[in-house]
């Protein structure tokens, strides 16, 4: 989906049998599919943790000594069982787009491929239940035809797994009108497998779900999820240029706020971010900014008259073809944008914020001329806790980790809250700096051992022995 | 739908002839179904304004010259050239569940009666073409078989037409999702026709069409309209009972505000309200305050977690029939519960009330403290400009129009905006107490005489002779 991922410069080989108990673990789980080839073990201990400079540094060199491949719950259990017998980490894998080393194994040991539980056990109108390695793009190609689509999908949606995204993300295109991934109502139940002796599988229901909700598979392999649908539209992707990217923004805020304007994404990037567009860099005037959104077929004509009286002006309309062979409109908004400038640009990294609501238009301004153009910015509307506000995931220019703390520091001045995306650990990167308390007792009960992507939740200290 | 409307103690049977130039008007409108029957004139000159007992004594006497009952535009057209010919009054008449008179001929002349313009043009996935004689009801049923709904309707549903609910109507069941009507993309089009001696045929298109919102038909005669469509969902019927009002509040905006959880009606009323809610007074025990909602499926288990932590208890669910046999639910909320109330206990009346967003509850709990039992509290929430907020409809004992004014005094003190139903006038119902500029200017073009309900729009004072 994107270029090849820069290799690291040298890989610790370490011989697997080093820290593990490695082959009385591939004893244990004999007849599954798993690999110890060091090319299979480099590809598949990363995700996209180099749009971080300060985390490829730390990521690069972290290295699976296994990867198993279960095709059922039943492997899940006694992988779970084998690892827990002989105490070597697991860390569960899904699509890996993830951007924060969701699911490198920092302490080496199994990664988890859950790709081949992608099965699609039930739909129903309004609902659908999914094996965890099952395609965002797959899941909405088996829906549509019952008139149903996910609510909401990472721009990462021709590569995820319903899993990681739920496991390791927040929210993405659809979150502008149905809030994020931890709204409730927005996962129906979660089945997971525990990390014991004796595993259990455990089905968490309603808001117990939130358990797993972000929380990087530290709180239970997750092997199945039942997720709430939104009714499929007829979506239009329209592009309109402004001269002016606060004028962009203040339009697309106008649209987010139009509640009868059926909408599911609106993403407002300023230029010269667009020159990057490659897939649609014709459609992407010089200087311009531009609003990217999907607009429900039945809104446009109201779309177009809030506009008129905007100096904006619709350069591409189209309707959404959700196939695998085009690029979509969506994979230039959330941290894809980062992704097409890093495409030509290597000198980049990015942020990720919270532009307050009830000041929005304002603070964009102001990180704006704080920074001229070291930042470039573009936000996504969403809905959080019932309001309308925009979360950004600014293009920064890397000069130092120093000089990166230091915009985060000025951003944090002007109101706009950052979770930082060039750390690893839950805590770190939270908004609010500390893991749910739910999720960290809940560890407590599913991973006594503390055997779980261990690294990624830091509170977490085992009880068990 | 409701009781038998009161008979006016004495109607001003005044000669139809007296006033206008009657017989030239129906002969120049010969072969269109017309009637100047007392009986029929009286019983389609009235609405439900008799909820308040202010109107009652002013409307009570009016009465039209003549019901005219058209059967295609062609004859509206025809109607509406006579009118102009012979400067007698129109009004326009659709389902008539209006409650401050919207359809009453203050000035007698003709009564248009739309109720055979009742056929849906065409529908596609998201929007659909009706006449605005059409019923909400009959609309519905025609879009369901292609997964398709009106957005919104009022708790009048099974009577009302939907020009009449552009016209006269501002939002209602479904609000909560969409906003209410005058939110930019809820009208598509509507077509009207002039009121001159060569009537014309406009066509209102986007933000155009609002033109006619709420105008109550002074500001063009609506021939059709169309309207956008929400996916049909399947909804649950619901009620939550309540030790405490407040607390009843409280738990409707956090469901109102949860993004992840779809709903179409969240209605909130104060016991002893519920005392009169006959069809569902089983489900609504004595002392409780009642939450009636109507959630989509796939969100019930979400909304019952949430309720989970709150004195609530489910008292009734159900899948909502959409039968013309039932009693719907949503016949208990709105303006239904003061009809609700009327049908046992004659004397009371309404407010219509805007609750501050940003400290509704508050609001909430300061009328109630300063109004006990007098005043009784429901409040709908709905989406408006964006923003989560309710709308109240407190049923109010009726003790003289000196007291109401004191009491909505009182509303207006604790920041509660008011739009007052015992008014006839756009301008004085209105919550900013003025005609959309807008609207005032395009009467001037499709109406110069000012004959189309006469009255209604104060500000309004024709220039043409």
């Amino acid at each position: 989906m994107g270029p090849a991922m820069p290799q690291a410069a040298a890989l610790a080989d370490r011989p697997a049998a080093g820290r593990y108990a490695l082959d009385a673990l591939l004893a244990d789980i004999a007849g599954i599919e798993a690999t110890t080839e060091l090319v299979d073990r480099k590809r598949r201990s990363r995700d996209y943790f180099w749009y971080s400079p300060i985390l490829q540094e730390q990521l690069k060199d972290k290295l699976a000594d296994v990867v198993v491949t279960p095709g059922d719950e039943a492997e899940v259990l006694r992988i779970a069982a084998a690892c827990a017998r002989h105490r070597i980490p697991l860390t569960v894998r899904g699509g890996a787009t993830g951007n924060y080393g969701q699911c490198v194994p920092l302490e080496g040991g199994v990664v988890l491929d859950m790709a081949r539980l992608n099965r699609i056990k039930w739909q129903r109108p309004g609902a659908v239940r999914v094996e965890a390695g099952a395609k965002l793009f797959d899941i909405d190609a088996a829906t549509r035809p019952s008139g149903f689509e996910l609510r909401m999908h990472p721009s990462t949606k021709r590569a995820s797994q319903i899993g990681g995204f739920v496991a390791g993300g927040s929210g993405g295109v659809g979150s502008v009108s149905f809030g994020g991934m931890r709204e409730p109502g927005n996962i129906v139940a979660a089945r997971i497998v525990t990390l014991e002796r004796a595993p259990r599988v455990i089905e968490l229901r309603g808001d117990a779900a939130q358990k797993i909700s972000r929380a990087y598979g530290t709180t239970g392999i997750i092997t199945e999820l039942e997720m709430p649908l939104a009714p499929a539209q007829s979506w239009i992707d329209v592009i309109v240029a402004f001269d002016d990217f606060i004028e962009c923004v203040r339009f697309g805020h106008a649209i987010a706020m139009a509640d009868g304007i059926v909408k599911k994404l609106l993403s407002a990037a300023q230029w010269p971010l667009p020159q990057h567009f490659a897939a649609y860099r014709s459609f992407c005037p010089d200087g311009k900014s531009l609003l990217s959104a999907m607009i429900g077929d039945m809104s446009m004509e109201s779309f177009a008259t809030l506009l008129a009286s905007t100096g904006g002006t619709i350069t591409y309309k189209a309707p959404s073809e959700d196939v695998l062979s085009k690029t979509p409109l969506y994979e230039h908004t959330w941290n894809h944008t980062t992704l097409q400038v890093l495409k030509s640009d290597r000198g980049v990294t990015y942020l990720q914020c919270l532009y307050p609501h009830d000041r929005l238009v304002e603070a964009v301004a102001q990180v704006g001329a704080k920074f001229g153009d070291e930042v470039h910015q573009h936000l996504e509307f969403i809905r959080l806790n019932g309001t309308m506000t925009a979360s950004g995931i600014p293009v920064v220019r890397y000069r130092s980790p120093e000089r990166l703390y230091e915009i985060i520091a000025g951003y944090e001045a002007c109101g706009v809250m950052i979770a930082n995306p060039h750390v690893v650990t839950l805590e770190d990167g939270s908004r609010y700096k500390r893991v749910d308390a739910d999720q960290l007792g809940f560890k407590h009960e599913v991973d006594p051992m503390g055997l779980l992507n261990p690294g990624k939740m830091r509170s977490f200290a085992p009880q068990a022995v």
